[in-house]
C-alpha cells in the first residue's frame, strides 16, 4: 500500500464509462477538463510556517474531482493511481 | 453536488442573455472581460500560514463576478458549473 | 450596485476632459501612464497570513490614481467601472 | 496635491543641472544609474504579514538616490513628480 | 557515510528488477514517472520562518517512491545514491 | 554624505591594484567573480515580517567580497561608491 | 581570512584526486554532479521572518557534497576557495 507524504493524496482513477453513473459528465470544450477518482490514502497534513501541522479535508473513500494534469502516476498491484497534492483537488463529489 | 475544497467556490454561469437583466453590460475592449453567476457551494476557508482558516466573503446565492478565464469547467446534473478560486472573484452584484 | 472583495475596489473611471480641472496633467512620455478615477466602493480588506484582516487606505469619493493597465473593467448600468486592487492604487488626489 | 498609498513616495524630480551642486555626479557607465530627487509626501507605511503599519523610514524634504527606472510619472500643477515605492529608494542625501 | 542537511534524505536507489517484487509498476506513459528507493539517511529537518525545526516523515530503511528527475546522484563506497528533499517523496511504500 | 535604506550598504570600490595588498586574488574564470570594497555607510537594517528590524552584520570600515554585477554606482564627491543589499555581500575580509 | 556573512560558508575546494580516497566517486552521467570541499568558515546563521537567527547545521572542518554550479569563487592567500549558502549543501561526509 502506499502511504502518501505532507499533503498529498493517492487517488484510484475513475474510468470515464463509470463517470456517467454519478452524473458528473465533464464538457467538451478548450478549457481545462477534471478528472474524477476516489481517495484510497491521504498525508498527515501539510506543515505550516508556525511549524502547525494542517489535517488534509478529503479523507478515504471521497470521490474527488481533480485537475487532469496533476500529480504523478503510480501503478501498484495492477491498478492505476495518482499522487495528488490536496490543492490539485477542486472539489468533493456528494 | 459538489463540494468545494478550501478557498474554492462552484458558481452556476449566468448566460449572456441573462446579464443584461441585471444591469451588468460588459464592454466590447481589448481588455479582459469578466463574467457573471451565481455562488451555488463554497469551500471551508483557506487556512493561513498561522494555522488559521479564514471563511469566504462569498456565500450561496451571491451573484459574482469573475475573471472569463478562470477556474476549471465542471458539468454536472445537465448544468454547467465552474469551479473558483474566491481571488478570482471580482465583485459580488448587490 | 458592485461590492468588490477583499482588497479589491471598483473606481469609476474619470474621462481625460475632466482631468485637467484637477490639475493633474499626464505627461506624454514612454514610462507607463497613470490615469485618474473616483472610487465609488471598496471591499472589505485584506486578510494578513496572521488571519488578520487589514481595511482599505482609500474610501468611497477618494479622487485616486492608478495604473492605466491595471485591474479589470465592468460595465454597470450604463457606466464605466474598473476593479483594482487596492495595490495598483499609487495615490490619493487631495 | 497628491497622498501616495502604503509605502509609497512621491518625489519630485531634480534636473541634471541641478545634480552638480549637490555634490552627486552620476557616472557615465553600462550599469543603472540612479536619479535624484525631493521627497514631497510619504505613504502611511507598508502592513507587514502580521498586520503592523511600519513606517517610512524617508521623510519630506529629504533629498534621495532612487533607481532611474523605478516608479510612475505624474505631472501634477505643471511640476513633474514620480511615485515611488520606498524600496526603490537606495539612499538619502545628507 | 553521508549525513543530509535540512530536509534531505539521502535514498538507495532500487533498481528496475528488484521494483516488480514489491508490487510497485510504473506505468509506461507521457506523465512524470517515478522512481523506488530506499531511505539511508535523513536530515535533522527542516526550520521554518518561526525558527522551529520540522522533523521529516521518512525514516531510515523506509521505502519510498520519489519523482524521477528529482535529486542529485552521489556514488559512495561503490553504490548509487540519491540526495533528495523530502518534499521531492511522493509516498511510503508499506 | 549618502545614508543607505533599509538593509543596503554604501560601499567604496577597492582598485585592482590595492586587491593584492589585501592578499585577495579573484581568479580568472568563467565563474561569477566577486570585488573588493570597504563599507562606509550601513542601513538601519531591513524590517522583517514581524515588524521587527533586523539590525545589518556589517559596520563602517569592514572590508568585504561582493559580487561584481550587483548593487547601482553612485559617483559622489569624486569618488565611486556603490549601493548594494547587505544580501549581495558575500564575506567580510577579516 | 574570509568570515561569510547570514548563512553563508566558506569551503576549500577538494581536487579530484583527494575525493577517491575518501571513497566519494562521482557518477559520470547527464544528473547534475556534486563536488567535495572542507568547511573553512561558518557565516552567523539566517534570520527568519520572526527575527530569530537560526545558527547553521555545518561547522570548521566539515566535509560538504555540495552542488558543482553553486557559489562564488574567491582566490585568498593562494587557495581557492568558494563561498556558498548552506542550501547549496547537500551532505556532510562523516
Amino acid at each position: 500500500m502506499l502511504k502518501p507524504l505532507g499533503d498529498r493524496v493517492v487517488v484510484e482513477v475513475i474510468e470515464q464509462e463509470e463517470k456517467t453513473t454519478s452524473g458528473i459528465v465533464l464538457p467538451d470544450s478548450a478549457k481545462e477538463k477534471p478528472q474524477e477518482g476516489k481517495v484510497v490514502a491521504v498525508g498527515s497534513g501539510r506543515v505550516t510556517d508556525n511549524g502547525e501541522k494542517v489535517a488534509l479535508e478529503v479523507k478515504d473513500g471521497d470521490r474527488v474531482i481533480y485537475s487532469k494534469f496533476a500529480g504523478t502516476e503510480v501503478n501498484a498491484d495492477g491498478k492505476e493511481y495518482l499522487v495528488l497534492r490536496e490543492s490539485d483537488i477542486l472539489a468533493v463529489v456528494e
